[in-house]
């Protein structure tokens, strides 16, 4: 079957590669129908995520069909529509049954990092009950590639863990595809203002049409003053959604007495904290690897209609034409590309 | 009436003052029967605290008897016994109204610092109705002097930030007063280890008799290490009790994922937060200048003998002995003074 | 001044009355705008309510304009447009403190209970500044009435004590303006579904032009079948918005397992709490007199324009047709009218 | 193997069984060490519970050694001493994901009840890796059998739905096992009050023993009165603790305004709501059948010494003494028996 394999830093070809194969009762064998491109695709590139060695098939998000199934599996059958998370949980370990799944002693971020991922043909799921979910009658399955991980990366590192309530002022930093998300589930909890902070106008625009009440462009660095001014005094909650200290400071600095951070972006580099201010502001700072706790959550509202993913939806391809997905996604400031389907079958 | 003065950088001095006068509705006089001194006094004197001018007499915390009330003061009366909470709160304002006292707009920390203090013999006292609490009957008025601001400082900032339950594994880092008044109120949660960890081995001891499970020295810098391997993987919550970036580090170092670090201390500078590691960690910071919120229920928490603040007490002085107490205060570390009391009347 | 007045069970007069005046330091006179009738005005007039006495100004609702203040009040002065909350909070006592304003040991619902009201041309405020809101400028003063009972009753009571998240199958029983106004601020949470059952047909209609995503008659009784076939198995949350025995049964039946019954309704008898079936059934059921401790987060949501409390009003008179307005209130099956504003001024 | 049976309404017998085996991949076969009786058996026996039907061996609670274990069974291994959940869980269904156990769709409360139990010898164990505990280290398992069902049916159903918090004042009505098991977790918060309501002067006793800073006899009727008095306005926290409508009504009538009744109690009628008085008390009312999801934690609390489950056992017994176990605690009122042990191996 044809994959995109990683080949070492900076290198990814298309390569004819074997079935996989059940290896576990827990296993299930998907045969992928929709995948798309992530952000932390393009880090395994640049070299940036050791775990993912040279060789792997990338890829951690995607709507399949199951093929085959272990003995242990009882939640999904051959023929069954699937969503399949980006993260593996057994269902089983301390971090699984409290809602962790992200530290999964068995699962975790493991697709397309530590095992051969999605951007292929089939790909083989371990803890297959705890890690597909059922796509529900009629659902548009292109829509539904968006939960695979963007939107619960955006809904629980930044709503949920920026408590967000009705009549709340956000400030969303960074208006990529995750800062999208963000916005998009933020709106679940009828927030009074959702300001947008980012460079690039093009998103900021994006950002309006899907919600935003107000876009900040930080291209003359004055985000920060623009902020407090509209809000009298900061916000109740700071998302950030890009991973770089400049970014972070600016939520610091927009924060408002008694407000929440919460970090989305993944960071390489140490941030300042600046706490001989923030010690007595009464803030909340979270970090926090995605879960996919909520996924059922996020698909009945997807399925009631309250949110519409595929709007972050905005290049389509085959599989064969995955080097040419590559390139739209990686160039997005050129293309406006945010998320691309990738079309497997 | 005789004070005690702070008069700029380094100097302070006993004075003679005229006693305060009722000037708004809202106001009592409080006779100070019982005050302490606070480690913040000492920040203040080594000019750290520019909003507290030269001439200001100090002091937050105090046990006293209302003198005299305003018009409209009718939760306390001439003659109640009343404890001094350190922060001010009008109980109007959007933060007053939603339990932030310490940002109140009319109040927070002023006393001792933008308003005379109670290192003195009388104190006018704003907001009264909202800022003084009636001793309960048969009270131990020596007890309730850590009410004020060390017992609800080191529970709200610690152990409710820290969000402790039963069986949790928590490390104190650092075992002055205000890290004991954690450990103290730490244990109405029943957590499984309290880890205190210091450089002062007196201190260690004192935190082992009031309830430390553990103690652990740092001086030769290697707490982490032996943090992370009596707990096998880090603590559910770290509570940082001194306020500098090295202290913050250690939290930063020991917190497990899914952790929390709760910041207590006065910081000077700003710390290195180390995101490329914790971006993934699920963690929770979290900073608060003390509310005093709870000083209904910790007032219960006494009464009922849930807790004894009295063991953080260490040495008692009268007011004109207030320059010894400083000194006695000043040299803990050769003293063993945690903290001290005051008989002013 | 004119003036609706009970005059025991089962009557009412337009009486001529003198001006309030400031009996104390936080008292406001508030020249009422416009005011409204709420069901339990009916509930006075039928001699439901014994702390209310013959002699009473009825009405507990209202926008108005501050005419004097008393010597203590400091957050609204002369000229200010305030909404008037239908709860009187002193500010200080411990319930007020923890946020149970209904519960305040001088105020509560006092207002055309147990002193006069607002359905008139001027009204004495207690604890004016814990009990009035400025109204942001630029605001619909006839929307606002709705937040001075109504909005916050069926926010706090029902959704809030609801524990309504993203996704959830909520059921309203009960279509009459408390339940529409459950219905309205549901939504700030966005379920997936919102079922309404009523008997009135009218107001289903209206429910759906609210919101509601399906409406269920259960004037045959059937509601329940309904209801359970509807959702597989029940509903997350159950608000019950009548007040009668048999509404809380249907909210007992179609309560899922791990669900919440919110009640809302002011019941005149007790139920029956089928305990011997809902034991093992992981249930919560909250009641709740309005704190209106959400007024500052509703004022948010009506001013960003997360909601349209308008939509509530169905018929509008002048102070002097007060009479004509209760009765069409009164007659609310026949006239469809919701809630009905009164212009006094 | 030696087992003791239920043999339809009022019969039991000690029969001679042929030992279980692995039927499913989850499966584990466990040898019992050591097993108690419940209060549900006796329900059981006299036929209350429709669902266990003659033939099926007793008992839901116990310590023992995994003899053998299925192919899919990964947290668990042959020779591991092991708590036994009273409630059965897969780990994977949608009430698993969210913590409530109790309603899992292929478990729940079926040892015992649906399939045969723990009081013989060997035991099958479905879903063993996410219903089997590994026994700590050097713990003492008399006291671990306590963790079966017991206390985390106190805890979860009693004490964290009764959101319990420091300086509290609650309630536990019914002082037999199951409140008395109620009363041990209730202390890991630190309530200011714990009043014992009951008939049974002995229970009373040992509830004072263990904790409860009063106890009231209920044998003239009184205790609500006596309560009222004690508590100055009701309590914060009403704990249902024996299952009829009489004590359920004991804390509608002593819940304060803005409390919890936390129904533990399994009840086989329904219970009169005074809904027309507690409409506007701000209570909340919860029923749970043991989740069972706070035995790790239970687990840290046993071993770090917060908690003494042993205080609970009154007699010990072999297995072959099995029916005169049953005799001791079915006369619980002359024998003073709480919790009995059957040493099953």
């Amino acid at each position: 079957m044809e994959a995109l394999v990683y080949q070492g830093h900076g290198k990814k070809a298309v390569e004819d590669r074997p079935m996989p194969e059940v290896k576990a009762y827990t296993d299930a064998i998907v045969k992928v129908l929709k995948t798309t491109i992530c952000g932390t695709d393009l880090h395994i590139l640049k070299g940036d995520v050791p775990t993912c060695e040279p060789g792997r098939i990338l890829g951690h998000e995607g709507v399949g069909m199951v093929e085959t199934i272990g003995a242990g599996v009882t939640a999904v059958k051959p023929g069954d529509h699937v969503l399949i998370s980006c993260i593996t949980s057994c269902g089983k370990c301390d971090y699984c049954r409290k809602g962790m799944y992200s530290h999964c002693t068995t699962g975790g971020w493991i697709l397309g990092n530590r095992i051969d991922g999605t951007q292929t043909e089939y790909v083989r799921i371990p803890h297959a009950d705890t890690s597909l979910y059922r796509v529900p009658p009629g659902a548009d399955e292109e829509a539904l590639v968006m939960l695979s991980d963007i939107l619960p990366t955006g809904f629980e590192c930044g709503v949920l863990n920026g408590k967000i309530t009705p009549g709340d002022t956000v400030a969303i930093v960074g208006s990529g595809p995750i800062g999208l998300a963000a916005l998009l589930t933020a709106q679940f909890y009828s927030p009074a203002e959702i300001i947008m902070v980012d460079m690039d106008d093009n998103r900021l625009e994006v950002a309006k049409r899907l919600g935003a009440t107000a876009a900040v462009s930080n291209r003359d660095g004055k985000a920060v003053d623009k902020v407090m001014q509209m809000t009298g005094g900061g916000v109740d909650c700071a998302i950030e959604a890009v991973g770089v200290p400049a970014t972070f400071l600016v939520c610091e600095d927009i924060v408002a007495p008694g407000g929440t951070i919460a970090n989305i972006g993944v960071h390489g580099v140490k941030v300042d904290l600046h706490l001989e201010r923030l010690w007595a502001h009464n803030v909340t700072i979270t970090t926090r690897l995605v879960d996919t706790v909520t996924t059922p959550m996020l698909l009945k509202t997807v399925q009631s209609r309250k949110i519409d993913p595929k709007q972050l939806i905005t290049h389509r391809f085959t599989l064969d034409q995955i080097l040419d997905a590559y390139d739209t996604f990686g160039k997005a400031a050129h293309t406006k590309a945010l998320k691309v389907i990738i079309n497997a079958a």
